[in-house]
Order: C-alpha cells, then structure tokens, then sequence
C-alpha cells in the first residue's frame, strides 16, 4: 500500500532504526525519519517486541497486496516513553505498549463505539499510510524507537513484566475481544483451534472467564498436556476421527486461530453448536468455501475478529493483570531476529518469541 | 429422507387425498392412510395453502437428496379443525393455520429454548419422517386433510383472512425470525435481496418495525414502485453499478430471500455495514465461496435462519395482526395446481399464490 506523495511527512531531525524487510525474507539494519512528534503523539524507546504470525507474513512477502519494502514489522511493542505531546495523556518514563492500531480519525460511528479497527481511517502500525492530513508512513516495533498517537498506547500493568506484556497487545488482544464480544462465560463452551501464539491466550482467557468448558483443538498430540496446563478442560486431537466426530455440534464459539492450507471448511464449521459463532482469528491463504446448509438449518454464525479497539484494550489489560494471565514465551535478542523469524516460520516457539532491544537491560 | 419401516404407522380407517408428486413434476391426486389421531393431534380440513419456491423445489426433484415421492407439499396451511386430541389445546371448528414444522420432542436445549427448528428429533410437514416412537411419514398441505401435533398449530387472528394467513406460516415466520432475532430496530437499516414471496413480507415486517431504512434489492425495475409501496424507503437495482455502490457497507440486516444462479458472494457481502449481519433465507444451488477479507476486517456476520419455533411464530401472528402486515396474494383453486406451480416457477405471482379448496367456500 503506497500513500499519495504530496502527504509523505518526515521529521529530518529524528533517525530511527528498525529491522527492515526490503526485498528478501532477510531483514537488514534500514534508519528512518518518522512523522514530526504531534501533540497527542509519543516517542517511545523500544524494549520489546513480540514476533507473530502477522509480521512473519509481511516478512515473507506472502499478503493478499505484495509487500513493498522497506517496511519495519513488530506491533507488539513495549517501552519507555521519552518524549510525550502535551495532548498525548502520557508522561516521560511511562512503560507502555502498542498494537496493530496506530491511528483512526477518532470522530466517526465506529471510533465513537469504540471500535476504532473499523474505522476507514484506520491505521495498522505498518504496512499502511496514514490517512490524516499529517500524512506519512508508520513503521513498525522491531527498531530502537517509534512514535504514536499517544490515545493508541496504554500503560502496563505494574504486575507485568514488559516481556509478558508484548504478546498481549496483538495475541492477547485478538483472543480476548471476540470471546467478549460473542458472550463467553459459564453458559458458554469455548473452543480454540490452533494451540500458538494466539490459541494459548485464548485457552487462558476462556479459563479465566469460567467458560462451561473450554476445548483444545490441535492437529498433534503434541501440546496436550500443555493444553490443560493453560485451563484447556478438553483436548481434541482433529486428525483423530473418533476424538473428532465427538466434539460435532458441540461448541458455542469456536476461535479459528491457526487454519491448514489444506483447510475443510465444512469440517470446521460441524463444530459448532446450533446458533454458535466460528470466528476466523488467522488469515487463510485460500478463499472460504462452505455448503449453505450449517447456516440455513442450524443458524450457524460465521464472522472474523481483527485486534480491537482503545477500551477493549484496556479492558483487556486490566483483565490480564487481575485474572494472572500471561502469554508464555521465549526471550531472544533483538539483534538474533533473523533466527528468531525462521523459528517462528518453523512453528517452533511455546508460544511466543519476544524480542528484547539493548534498552531492556535500562528498566 | 426415508423412514426405517419398523416405525411406518398408518390409520387405516382414515383416508386423505393430496396432489402428490410422484415422479414428475406433473402432481397427481394421490390417497394415503396419515397418523392415528394421539391425544395432541389434531385433524384439520383444508381450506387453503400457499405454494411456497421450497414446495416448488422439491415438485421439481431439485432437493439435494433427491425427492423421493409420493410426496404431497404444501406447508402453509390453513383449516378448520374437524377433530382434536384431548390434549391438543385446539376445539373442533377453531380456523387454524400451520407451517413447515410439524413436530420436535419437546424436551431438549433447543426445544425449551423455543427453537424447536433446531430440535435434533425437528420433524418437517413433508418429505420428512417423524422420529418419535409413533413413527410415520408426514404429508403436507396441498391435500383435503392433514393431522399434525396441536403444539404445532396456532389460531389464525380473527382480522386476518383465511387465504392471507396461509403466507404467513412460512414466508413469514422465515422472514419475521430472522429481523427479530438480530435486533431490527429504529437504530437498524434492513436490506431485503429479492422481492418475492418472501422479500415482499421481509419489507412490510421492517417498515412496521420501524427500521431506520428499508433498502429492497431486485435486479430490475420491475418492481420499484411496489416496494415502496410495501414500506422500502430506498430501492437499490442490483444490476445498476452506480446503485450499487451507493448501498455499499450500509445495511445492518441483509435478508437474503432470492439467489441468482451465478451470485457474487463477495459482492453481496460488500451490501452489509461493518459488524452487520447477513442472512441467508433462500436455498443456493451451489456452495457458498467468498474471501475471508470482509470477516475479518469488517466482522461482517454470515449466518442463515429456519423458518421458528412456536414461541415466534405466535408472536409474529399477533404482529401481523396488530400492525398490519398482510401477504399479497393471488387465489387459485387447489383443483389448478399444476398450473400454479408453473406460474411460480415462472416468477410470475405478485406475491404469493394461494391455493383454495372446495372447503373454503363453507368457512
């Protein structure tokens, strides 16, 4: 996505630094200038950045849009604020995180119901343009430092380590705001596909939320145990068709957060209770194809989630902080990032790798 | 669907003679033995039925299992009652009506919830068998008699005549159901694709709800100015590009009452506002195909409805009564059937044509 020229805007007395996709799945050291720092904007210097699926899908160049270089990935971004706008409601020392949403134009029916991610100014962190009259071109959080619009930054709970704190902002965010938004609870089961880095802060948000039951459903045995370690109370091996034949029709909402190229939508949509809501949380790489019956005769709802807005984050953080819930994962280097990627590619990481600049060792 | 023949039950005693179809589309009259008479049933005397697309679907053979016959179709029903169980609920000579649900246990999750269409024991008024011990085939409407659990019969409104009633029982609980139970309101703009026997009620449900708009889609002209008569307040001609766009991402409430053969299902997606709902009402001649883009982005809602359950229906009937909404119908005796049926298959009835007994004329 390229923004109209006569809207670029840099600030030529600001170099930032970032690990920059260009051409190739290599990222490399790239320096640029970001926006001037407006009134209600933050500078922060980066300490970690949570590595997800997303950013490895712009870093492999495999989006619906080719991707343009150079962009700088990372939006799950933790750090120090060291300088605030005076309209930013943020102050210098602040430890703070951010997303996926970088900006919204703040007075439209969506960013007045808080759903600032629906808003046709919506800004994601990268990838993207801005659409307001500033212009320019966000980058992303794997560098030493970023500005945002201070209403899209939130404060970390002090009974968080920054580390932990990074996946929240985009795993934690996606899998906690349609589970509010679909009425999980006690009277609801909640099912989970795909145990990543996504799933398994869903599994400990449907937990905490005392959900009826709360089922794992995972191509391997192989995070069973670990599934139940997170609040899973059933585990759904879906290469088993004894396991899988008895969860059909089972379950009120099903987070779809890991999809196989070799997906069976149909199969997918029979685990769904009657009148039960499949929420497509990861992007497939293949159109969705279904037969209308699961939707005519069992009123089935098939909608997607992306991220969430300004109070649903906050709302989740506070969440997170009371109820215990922390993402697991595997700290590395910054400066390892390139290793980090290919581990992530792999599938490895329980469940989430997030990257620590220098700045780290400094809070 | 075929019944497991240690359950066939018949009454010998009783004889009722239908238009069944038998293995082409031209109906023939055909006697069969129904149900005994149990302590819910009761037995109606035909006085009208609508000829519904679905009755016209399966007289065609076009059902995905193919139409085993001889079925007789017919599913909005309306007569007097001639003979009732004790515990039926019903007195002989009550005007009564029933739909395309004839029986469900009674007992389960959904049945209590008052969604007895999604009872796993839901039994159809025809090309159906019932799964209760009594056993048995099911016959429909398009007959001089019928017996059917009195759970599943209601008393036609005294202001509403006999032959307008019948519409009601199908298309519009399918049509009513659906704007209920996602929240059609003065705060909601409803959009109804296809104005037929379906589309036109959906319409007069919406304006008598007091939708924020009414927006009726049709791909021609044609019936324009009847919509708004009907209560639309915009008309979008969907073979109209720049219409089209002007309706894009503004519906809360799509109802999909028509489906063209070589339907876009993106393009119909893009109708519906971010987080809106669509439904799908009509059955499509081939698999559902769209991209995960409008889910994910918009969290536009994808789902379907079945006709009701008891509670509805007798709901929308006082509705009906109370605001209004009456069918538009064309009268036929029942004895031209089959040239009913080609009428319909030609699109031609404005809006639903309504079949009528020698027993109307006593009534």
């Amino acid at each position: 996505m390229s923004a109209p020229q006569h809207i670029l805007c840099e600030d030529k007395s600001a170099t930032f630094t970032g690990w920059a996709y260009t051409d190739s799945q290599t990222l490399k050291p790239w320096a640029y200038h970001p926006r001037p720092l407006g009134p209600k904007d933050v500078e922060i210097e980066i300490t970690h950045g949570g590595c997800c699926g997303s950013d490895v899908h712009i870093i492999c160049g495999r989006m619906v849009n080719p991707t343009v270089g150079p962009i700088i990935a990372g939006h799950e971004i933790i750090g120090k604020v060291v300088a605030a706008g005076p309209e930013s409601g943020h102050q210098v020392g602040d430890l703070v995180g951010s997303g996926g949403l970088t900006n919204a134009c703040g007075d439209c029916v969506e960013c007045n119901a808080g759903q600032e991610q629906l808003c046709s100014k919506m800004t994601l962190v990268f990838n993207d343009y801005f659409k307001d009259e500033r212009g320019g071109i966000p980058q992303g959080g794997f560098a030493d430092r970023v500005r945002i619009n201070g209403d899209f930054v939130h404060k970390v709970p002090s009974n968080i380590s920054p580390a932990e704190a990074a996946p929240l902002f985009c795993a934690g965010l996606t899998t906690y705001s349609p589970l509010k938004n679909h009425g999980a609870g006690p009277n609801k089961t909640v099912g989970v596909i795909g145990i990543g880095g996504l799933g398994h802060l869903a599994i400990q948000w449907a937990a905490a939320m005392k959900c009826k039951e709360v089922v794992a459903i995972s191509t391997s045995d192989n995070k069973r145990d670990e599934a139940f370690k997170l609040g899973a109370t059933k585990f759904v091996n879906s290469k088993d068709p004894e396991q899988f034949k008895a969860a059909f029709h089972s379950i009120d909402i099903l987070l779809v957060a890991g999809i196989s190229k070799d997906v069976d939508w149909n199969e997918l949509l029979s685990l769904v209770a009657n009148r039960g809501t499949f929420v497509l949380l990861a992007v497939p790489e293949s159109l969705m194809t279904f037969s209308p019956y699961e939707l005519l005769m069992r009123e089935v709802n098939v909608t997607g989630s992306l991220i969430g807005g300004r109070r649903i984050t906050a709302e989740m953080l506070e969440f997170a902080s009371k109820h215990n819930v922390r993402p697991w994962i595997e700290k590395r280097p910054m400066s390892d990032i390139n290793a980090a990627v290919q581990y992530v590619i792999d599938g490895k990481p329980r469940y989430r790798v997030v990257l620590e600049t220098e700045a780290a060792a400094k809070i």
